[in-house]
């Protein structure tokens, strides 16, 4: 994307090299995004498709995105320091630092949906749970696609969606919890990979949640003030309780 | 601590509104820590002890940790504003917003392990898994703890030691993650309450990771430096598995 940054970079605002530092943190924002992006999308697709070369690139990919946050932290500090900048442009680099974070937790979730593919693989994996999984994962991909493409043009508005769309991903990550261990009560055998499945569910849920923070860090950025309404962002998975038979 | 917190503060620097700015916001995180840390602990007292009353408690007190990362967040981004710090100065600046932030999902963690009380009541509680997870959270108090310390008396060599010991803690949650599968593979009828354990283990085990997130910003603030060894926050269950008999 080097030709849509520099162009991007040129209309906000009167190229100096402060402006460039600026313009250096969005891009790897984005590219750091990406990667982590599909990071989740190969983990769900390495678990689903018992694909090991494909979960030990995820594992590896995780290095790239702990790199990207070091770097966009060092950038962001030196700015500060060199640039002593004003209200709004210090807002922006301290959401840099925040949105990178969360990116980061995000490579993180995939790495360890990633490692989890020799456990649940041993399940057969029955058609109705991988189907929950794979729309669990749709609908996370979604909210961090949209996030980062807030993120781009620096949307309060589009944000906001994001934030408010996270219940969604929340009934259906109860819905499976619930599925799994019903599916662990019919069979023993089906219990440590239907473990393992929850945890990866877990993971996916999670990374719903981080993508909520980046849009409120972008709400923050933008605006200059917090989103009103709480929004809790635990699961409600806390008291779900299924009987065995 | 209003007596304690003034001497330190008059010994470390001569007396200015920018060092009391300083000050307030080391204080903060102290307090922010005490509380954290006693919500960790009534969490588990409250899960062993099906005490719903301390349950709800722990459950309210989490509102206190978020306006407290608000509060020094808010604090943070002002003194960067206003007084332009040199760099050891921002170091320290930037190392408060990432620590109340690691403070505040260590609170987030024991209101999820206080929502569960209700899930694991039926499980009677056998003694075995009970003492595991006390031990488990026992360690990682223990971590919180000197990592507070290490924050109170700036030393990289506490923090550096607190960052070594996660191993221990991750090796406990190994062997708690062994004997849970195994207590639901004995009896499906454990499978409810042990899947939400296994859930109460592994927030504690994050929690250890948070304080050892502490101890690295630690030494980020005090010696400019990231520590060198790489450390996997990893947990290493994703590859545990126990057969049906």
């Amino acid at each position: 994307m080097p030709e849509e940054s520099k162009v991007s970079a040129a209309s906000a605002h009167t190229v100096s090299s402060y402006d460039e530092e600026l313009q250096y943190l969005v891009r790897r924002i984005s590219e750091m995004g990406g990667v982590a992006e599909r990071m989740v999308e190969q983990s769900v697709h390495a678990l689903v498709n018992s694909d090991h070369s494909l979960s030990q690139k995820v594992i590896s990919d995780d290095l790239l995105v702990d790199e990207a946050e070091r770097q966009i932290d060092e950038k962001a500090v030196l700015i500060i320091a060199r640039r002593q900048p004003m209200a709004s442009d210090l807002r922006d680099i301290i959401g840099s630092i925040r949105i990178a974070a969360d990116l980061e937790r995000i490579g993180d979730m995939a790495k360890n949906i990633a490692k989890r593919v020799i456990a649940v693989e041993g399940l057969g994996q029955p058609k109705k749970l991988v189907r929950g999984l794979e729309h669990l994962t749709e609908l996370a991909l979604n909210q961090l696609k949209d996030v980062l493409d807030a993120y781009s043009n620096r949307s309060p508005e589009a944000a906001s969606i994001v934030r408010e769309r996270d219940e969604e991903i929340d009934a259906i990550y109860t819905s499976l919890f619930r599925e799994l261990l019903t599916y662990m009560m019919e069979d023993p055998r089906n219990i440590t990979a239907c473990t393992h499945l929850l945890f990866c569910a877990k993971n996916i849920e999670r990374i719903g949640d981080h993508a909520t923070n980046i849009a409120e860090s972008i709400y923050y950025m933008t605006t200059g003030t917090q989103p009103d309404n709480e929004r809790p962002k635990d699961d409600e998975t806390a008291s779900v309780s299924v009987s065995a038979k």
